[in-house]
């Protein structure tokens, strides 16, 4: 029997497909990349570099991944399911969903929230279908776990009818990391997922941060678009929004103020020089003035997003952090729960420089009043899951419920 | 020898105009109002409204109700100082300061920051100047008492080249009335202002939230402008900054979202029928749905940002209520409080209910991990208070050095 999931995960200017097996190991992976560019080109995990036709779209790089890696005999001629992310489900999808004509027209209707990601995901799921007509698809969706935030977090201080008319309101994103990170802290603790409360932190390009109350979604950093919360690597997070009319009467647009917003702030704006930490710490040990700016501000204010999360929780069981700083950057994580002695958080500094390793994630000092871990997140596992639990029909065991 | 110290506070439609003794006692006051409008009046406290001549300025309506004044026996012939609330005062400003040319001329450099205010503020003091020239005159700043914030509280994560050229940063407001109640909480905790750690919550037309540390100023919710941060009256406070664009592409100008997010947001954008709270709170319990959830987001914000708050503190001496929101509203800070049960706060009901009279302020329950005070603002005294220290040379006692 068939035991292959394909996951694709179309992004603004690349496609990531991975191969699991049934128990959610990753089997091969590959990563077109500069797609709709001249030098647009396929990186296999583990495999040399193939260019693809120049100016490759995604429907286009996606094929050819999907035959290299039937080529080189990482994928059979059908596997079981198909799992696709899709960045938006608007307030239509609470969880996964198997695609058909009804799924695919309700994604069609979310893209004004996401112009710059339906479109792709709808592009990579058109063009599996064609591939494999007979193969079960799966949409699973980054807004899908946040659809249980309640009324008073979702809910903008604007005028009504922008909610009414437009769905103006907190949708939040990153939603299968923070839910894959949160039961995966309450099985590391021995407590069911849906009793476990976790405040879940997601620190890679992009970040936010998710308040989770018995296993369900109760707040979340990201809003109506990922560019609202925390400071991320090009993206400034929360700004007064005097800003546009400040800056438009400096003759800056608000359009390009927009832009400068997504592309141009953040770690890179603070810095001027790098949206990586990586090179931003080496940079400020250096004496690097504005990468200390830029490193302090980001966990100044991570930590206020703790802080601000912790008031919709009843209890604590872990504060997590994950992703790629989240994971490997101990000096954000110190310097982070060095501004929450207040609230009680205390890190082991030992634990933490090894990223918790020998104790199974932790790195919270025996002091502390709330654990602290670090788990590193399987978005695309996650998404395999979910995939192959509705494709199969199977309940998935590890999903929590929420609708 | 003369006591009167005059306090004089331009707002973009009115103006007050105050008297107090060097004891800090309140001895008249004026409001002239609809400044420019055709029905512009003068309303003194206790005394008979008088009509203002139609579209009088603001000098002409302030030099009117000073005339009433003195006619009335209020005000003298030469007040002993005379005190001037000045809205922005940019980075020059860490303390009030006597007004002269070099003075006068910086409170213009920043009115470019708020194009609104200084130039009231600025038509205000040089009508005075005309009428007492002789009297020394002082000009307090909204924004001084934030000059203390460490550089990662009031760093922008966007490019730095707004804030070298254009001075983008956070400034934060209602400094006047954070440090009032920051050292009253003091004096009623018998501890010495310059070591005392509040969180204050002034909770007015406008709103904010300021962590003070050892007397300091270390993060509060205004930013550049005073659009930031909690939900207010007619202003949204914080929103995902990509609204601007999301509401560009439905046709919505963001000169108009600017408009919008200031003048038609807030408790009046959420109930789509008041701004006033009390309004609001009669409304919700007679069963109004969207006077609820304005309730709601207001409260829940708020605890948000007192959540946040606590990251800059090493310890917390009291959390305050102020403004006439949170002088006046039990339901408000009760509602506000039930959010902040894990960081440890704990309210009492009887206390709340009668605004702690009976507790010199306190409302706090006996298990709360922080004692919870309301504490009436009194900003105009505060303006008095500056301005005779200043205009005699004296040092006011009561005043943190904040420079």
């Amino acid at each position: 029997m068939n035991d292959q999931i394909l996951v694709v995960n179309c992004g603004s200017s690349s496609v990531k497909m991975a191969v699991f097996n049934r128990s959610g190991e990753s089997l091969a992976s590959a990563l077109a990349e500069k797609i709709g560019q001249s030098d647009a080109r396929l990186v296999p995990e583990g495999g040399d570099t193939v260019a693809l036709p120049p100016n490759a779209d995604h429907r286009q790089s996606l094929i050819a991944g999907i035959q290299w890696l039937q080529d080189n005999g990482h994928l059979g001629k059908a596997p079981l399911a198909i799992g696709h992310r899709v960045v938006h489900g608007g307030e239509a999808f609470h969880q996964a969903a198997l695609l058909n004509n009804k799924v695919i027209r309700a994604i069609e209707d979310c893209a004004s929230l996401a112009p710059l990601h339906n479109p792709v995901n709808l592009a990579g799921i058109e063009a599996t279908m064609e591939l494999f007509p007979r193969v079960p698809q799966v949409a699973v969706f980054d807004t899908a776990f946040h659809q249980t935030l309640p009324r008073h977090a979702w809910l903008y201080p604007v005028p009504k009818r922008f909610y009414n008319d437009w769905g103006v309101r907190r949708y939040g994103f990153h939603g299968t990391s923070h839910q894959y990170v949160a039961e995966e802290a309450a099985r590391r603790l021995d407590k069911p997922a849906e009793t476990a409360s976790v405040i879940s932190a997601h620190l890679g390009n992009g970040c936010s941060i998710t308040a989770i109350r018995d296993g369900r979604s109760v707040d979340t950093s990201m809003g109506l678009t990922p560019l609202e919360g925390l400071v991320m690597g090009t993206r400034s997070g929360d700004v007064d929004p005097g800003l546009f009319d400040f800056l438009a009467s400096k003759g800056i647009s608000p359009e390009d103020t927009h832009g400068i917003l997504n592309r141009e702030s953040g770690l890179l704006g603070l810095s001027g020089t790098t949206s990586d930490m990586r090179n931003l710490l080496k940079a400020a040990r250096n004496g690097d003035r504005d990468c200390q700016d830029a490193f302090e501000v980001f966990c100044f204010r991570l930590a206020r997003y703790i802080g601000a999360m912790m008031v919709s929780l009843d209890n604590l069981d872990a504060l997590v952090f994950t992703g790629g700083i989240g994971e490997n950057s101990s000096e954000v994580r110190a310097r982070t729960v060095a501004h929450l002695a207040l609230p009680g958080f205390r890190i082991d500094p030992d634990s933490n420089n090894d990223h918790g390793q020998a104790r199974n994630g932790a790195i919270s000092a025996s002091d502390s009043r709330f654990p602290i871990l670090v788990i590193p997140t399987r978005e695309e596992a996650m998404i395999a899951r979910q995939a192959v639990a509705l494709a199969t029909g199977e309940a998935d065991p590890n999903q929590s419920q929420n609708h």
